[in-house]
């Protein structure tokens, strides 16, 4: 019999992934302050419960997907929280990008109380997200993990277990990390060609032939060209995964220098009013440091 | 007529590259202090001569490829230098990873008598340089570039002009500050990931499906992955190729702070005797500063 799902989280990322839960048949009881989303997803035939509590009461595996690390502890943990209705033998699959702290909190209490949990944040976005193309990072057991893959494989294509309880949240961290580096990196390389009176757009395009090249360099050096800065992933959601990266840095006894100089970075940027910009705007940052301009496209 | 090629500088890169226009039939001249490549070369049917302004003498376009922007002046400026030979209707071409300002000095030198130039670096290694496949960034005149097409197509394959004079130099700057930044940003998500317990392996083939794809994370994150740091490209020669990227951002008052927050750590390495090894021991670095250890392969 397949699996009853429970979802909660029904924001940007997470109603078209639970509507892609409904599409391939799944039976899917929802949780939501948001009555708009609740209407919704009753017509397309899920079940609408009150509280998370609710929701595992009548459900075997239950996916969450919020913004940040304490929206994550409420839900689980609160006062009608999920962990208040637990069964032996549930599921939970946390999807938020979240600290591996809590990931590892969830486990040992699932585990506890004979459930089991997986943290499998997510990237690819909210195109991602609608057309079930999201890749998939998971922490947890074996087990679990061959458990849950029909349903992760409703919402995501490449879904990688990397390790147990954690990983998947580390690997995020990594993700985000990573993605923000290179961003700053392409934001100085265009801000010294653009103002050395080199074109910014022929210096992409050879670099992209190299070692230089990068999937940052190709989408968001384009962005920059075409001062194109609606989002695609707002620059606070960004911000608020390199915190993660940080802390997770300082509990690990880890330095990660660059990272702390880009946090930096979007704290002024955040601060200037740019937070629900694309993460790209990092690069306008860096042009701007120098006053140095891309021609072109506006 | 074919033109008469003169080629400065038989090192790790120039050597290979003066013998690939020997193979495509070009006449050529050559001049180093080094005698063994002196006298291979003779035998491949190269001529030989003494001093640069000697090859200047029986060259239409010289070739001058040199490990640092002081090495080029001389070449160029010295007593018994190229400049003292020029004549009307010569083609300098630069092949050096030098800065901006030495493109827009010679390129100055040689149009106040009647020559040309254009500033030409490469990037592809010696590999690169061997099999051909080199790619150019030049900067110069779009009739310079025509006329050194065919001489540069025997060395490389990617010939992109980004512009006028000392636009080759300012992209290959660009270019090396993307990929020492994306070096760091992969040593900062592995060090990460290696202390925090998950494998950085799967790490690394996770976040290569994604948004943080980019080819240093797949060839030198491989390379960390099997502790592999033979050059490759040396460590002590990316951090001359930054401060030539910070040199240049000074004049154009552009700030760079994380290449500056690199040249630092390179400053460091090779201080600690990594000048030798392969650029993507910064990765290394940044997993001893953690004391994290990746398993596996050593």
């Amino acid at each position: 019999m397949a699996e009853r799902v429970g979802f909660i989280g029904l924001g940007v990322m997470g109603a078209p992934m639970a509507e892609n839960l409904l599409k391939k048949g799944f039976a899917v009881t929802v949780s939501n302050r948001s009555r708009g989303a609740f209407a919704r997803f009753i017509e397309m035939g899920a079940s609408a419960v009150e509280t998370p509590a609710e929701v595992a009461a009548v459900s075997d595996v239950v996916v969450t997907i919020l913004p940040d690390t304490p929206d994550v502890d409420a839900v689980y943990f609160a006062e009608n929280g999920l962990f208040s209705a637990v069964r032996p033998g549930m599921l939970f699959i946390d999807m938020s990008t979240a600290s591996p702290e809590i990931a590892h909190k969830i486990h040992a209490a699932a585990v506890e109380k004979g459930a089991d949990s997986l943290d499998a944040p997510v990237s690819g976005g909210d195109v991602g997200a609608r057309e079930g193309t999201l890749s998939i990072m998971v922490g947890g057991s074996e087990h679990g993990f061959e458990r849950a893959l029909p349903v992760l494989q409703a919402m995501g294509k490449n879904i990688v277990r990397i390790g147990e309880a954690g990983a998947g949240q580390v690997t995020k961290a990594c993700n985000q990390v990573v993605v923000a580096l290179t961003i700053e990196a392409v934001g100085e390389a265009l801000a010294l060609a653009a103002k050395a009176g080199v074109d910014p757009a022929k210096v992409r395009a050879a670099l992209l032939g190299g070692f230089a090249q990068s999937r940052i360099l190709d989408l968001h050096g384009q962005r920059a060209l075409e001062h194109r800065y609606n989002p695609g992933f707002r620059l606070r959601l960004h911000r608020k995964d390199l915190a993660i990266a940080l802390q997770t840095a300082e509990v690990q006894g880890v330095s990660l220098p660059n990272t702390a100089a880009v946090h930096e970075m979007m704290n002024v940027l955040i601060a200037g009013g740019h937070g629900d910009d694309d993460h790209s705007y990092l690069i306008q940052h860096l042009l701007d440091l120098a006053k140095s301009h891309i021609q072109g496209e506006q």
